[in-house]
């Protein structure tokens, strides 16, 4: 039980991840719990995003393509995010958006299902699930003339509900919202006894816990660049496809960049052997870069670390919104146990829009999503456990003066 | 007839649009002949990206999405490019790449067409069209269980190929090998005769050429945003939609931020009313800030003059040609006529990849394209006459030391 800032402070001394604070640029005065929706910016981005731009396009301008090896940039990215979830150098490539990939992935496994079985018909996920996840796949469901149907259970029936009539499944790893956490490697054992494969959404997880595709028998993922990889805003997405199924799986996306032999200028498309093959159009440099150096900024730290500092946190969190905020009637709706929850929590309170903004206003960034709920996330890179101490006592101060119940807040958008 | 470098000189001084040059960060000791592969860099884009890294992402976090506008971006940076290709602000959006948004365009066509005509079963295309166009084609083939079928023919034969049984065409308005450019509102009217809808890829056109999309009766276009329009590498792409026909065209690739209410986080996904159902997952802020500084380089400059100017550098650059590398057997491949001809000029030449390697190891910057073309681009806002005259004058020196022949040249790849 910490009882006090100067406990936090204790914590946050023997810090085996306290170093990686310093790589980011954080501004004074915030404590950003928002991680999970856009990370921070590194310190060395700002510095090789000018390079990239001065040298390489200013000076170099098309040479650089070579010269500078961009076009070896979504390998060399997607190689790098490889090494972080537990997969091969050549099963991830960095390319567009986490929709994209998505519909990429969907689409093809759906093709490839069609031409083996035509009694799968069933696109399982889940209720609840980060909605593009779902409209993607209502966007392939319709441009396949309807020839499969969407089947949504809860978090907790997924397992149970994957049958023979199931062509795929497209589950995310954490919830967005919940911050409920699957055992990826149960599920893709089951899935697998069916003959079921899953394409597993990263967004809210890589980075955050330990994913290894590899060891948890994954055979599809995409994610975002955006969230705990620290890439910037709306930075690239990335793909993984397991080796054995690259060969089998043709993106409807059948841009040049995936092309086995771009610059030959074919006529027909031929796509290329490996995870190139779900490259589409030419790719922003500037965007990649970015995400390169968001990146690095896991370089030389353990998962392991990151883990245990991250359940840390939320815990103190939670512990103390139940001991300094527990009469103001917020309800965490994250699962208890630490094998099930991801690296964030959720409190609803009917009066969660309004706390948000008097606590942005603040400093303390989190979430406000709806209907009702203020989600906080927690980045052991470079959040401190006195942080935690603070933000809670700010909300214990803005909950105590209630000068936000009489504010007019409008509502805003903010990208998760 | 232009007989002397100091001639050139003169028409730099009387140039109407010399001043555009100040505008960009040009390298010394080059003449960039490429623009029509990668835009230079314009000068204030290091600047304006240090701002949006340190000032909106560093400090303003995600709340910038607000309080930087970010989520207007893409509507506000297709506005821009909206006013340069004769459209209404609300009928082109900033997204994706171009063959993601082709992907859309002729999936969300075809969806539309399959729904009103079992009979109209063609995608009609050019012979020789940009690659990355006929391989998203051939997707949406696949991806429809092949219930269309693309017909390629000549560039002069497209008029002709327009009949009852063509659901919709893909045409590129300026070929990015010959040049050839298309009379649009010609193309436009016999297709809207027949009721066929033209899907328009302006890569090797906008920014280069007068392109009118509402006078010329057009109905669906994409264009690129890292040539002419100086975006820089990989900058994001645009899509064009005319009013009345987007309550009509829904895209597969239905991601969150084509959403009605993207932040409702709704499970069921609703098209957004107007051009933004056409955006899908979250924009890279970076690209596109990049890319909205690119279309500034426009500002204040008329398309007239920028067509009279390109014409002149392309008519100068062929004479020169003529005169001073007659006896060196290149053949230029555009159009003579100056209303079927775009921006650039393409010479073929038995040894025309190790000839551009001399080329651009002088400073002169063109392309090579298969199988023996010499491609050079004619940018208006920052080419001069002088600059014309060195190229053809280095071309022939590299051609009188014939050094060139005997090298080793390794063939490399460069984005077009």
């Amino acid at each position: 039980m910490i009882a006090s800032r100067s406990a936090c402070e204790e914590l946050d001394r023997s810090d085996s991840l306290a170093f990686a604070r310093d790589r980011f640029a954080l501004p004074e005065g915030v404590i950003y719990l928002d991680g999970n929706s856009l990370g921070p910016l590194p310190k060395e981005t700002a510095g090789r995003l000018a390079r990239t731009i001065e040298q390489e396009w200013g000076a170099g301008l098309i040479r650089s393509w070579n010269s500078a090896d961009w076009i070896n940039l979504p390998r060399r990215v997607g190689g790098r995010i490889a090494g972080l979830l537990g997969a091969d150098a050549d099963e991830v490539i960095a390319a567009d958006s986490t929709s994209v990939n998505l519909f990429k992935l969907v689409s093809a496994t759906l093709s490839s299902v069609r031409r083996q079985s035509t009694s799968r018909r069933l696109i399982l996920s889940e209720q609840g699930n980060f909605p593009t996840d779902l409209y993607i796949a209502q966007g392939v469901v319709r441009a396949t003339g309807e020839q499969f149907e969407i089947k949504l259970v809860d978090a907790g029936e997924v397992e149970a509900a994957i049958t023979p009539d199931v062509a795929m499944a497209v589950i995310t790893h954490v919830d967005y919202r919940t911050g409920h956490m699957h055992d990826m490697a149960e599920l893709n054992a089951v899935a697998r006894r069916h003959g079921v494969i899953i394409a597993w959404d990263l967004s809210h997880s890589a980075g955050a816990v330990p994913v290894d595709l590899g060891q948890s028998g994954a055979q599809l993922a995409v994610g975002c660049g955006y969230k705990y990889f620290n890439g910037g805003p709306g930075a690239p997405a990335y793909l993984y496809v397991e080796k054995s199924l690259q060969q089998q799986l043709e993106s409807p996306l059948a841009g040049w960049f995936g092309h086995a032999a771009p610059f030959d200028f074919a006529a027909e498309y031929t796509p290329a052997p490996g995870i190139d093959r779900f490259q589409c159009g030419t790719p922003s440099i500037l965007a990649m870069q970015a995400l390169e150096i968001g990146l690095q900024t896991f370089d030389g730290v353990a998962f392991a670390d990151i883990r245990r500092k991250s359940l840390a946190l939320s815990d103190l969190f939670w512990n103390l919104m139940d001991n300094h905020c527990g009469e103001f009637g917020f309800n965490c709706i994250a699962p208890r146990p630490h094998e099930r929850r991801g690296s964030q929590l959720s409190f609803s309170h009917p009066q969660a829009y309004a706390i948000m903004q008097a606590l942005i206003d603040r400093g303390v960034i989190g979430d406000f999503r709806q209907p009702d709920l203020l989600r906080f996330g927690f980045t052991p890179l470079y959040l401190r456990f006195a942080d935690i101490w603070d933000a809670v006592m700010i909300l214990r101060d803005v909950m105590l003066t209630e000068s936000w119940k009489y504010g007019r807040f409008q509502q805003r958008n903010a990208v998760t």
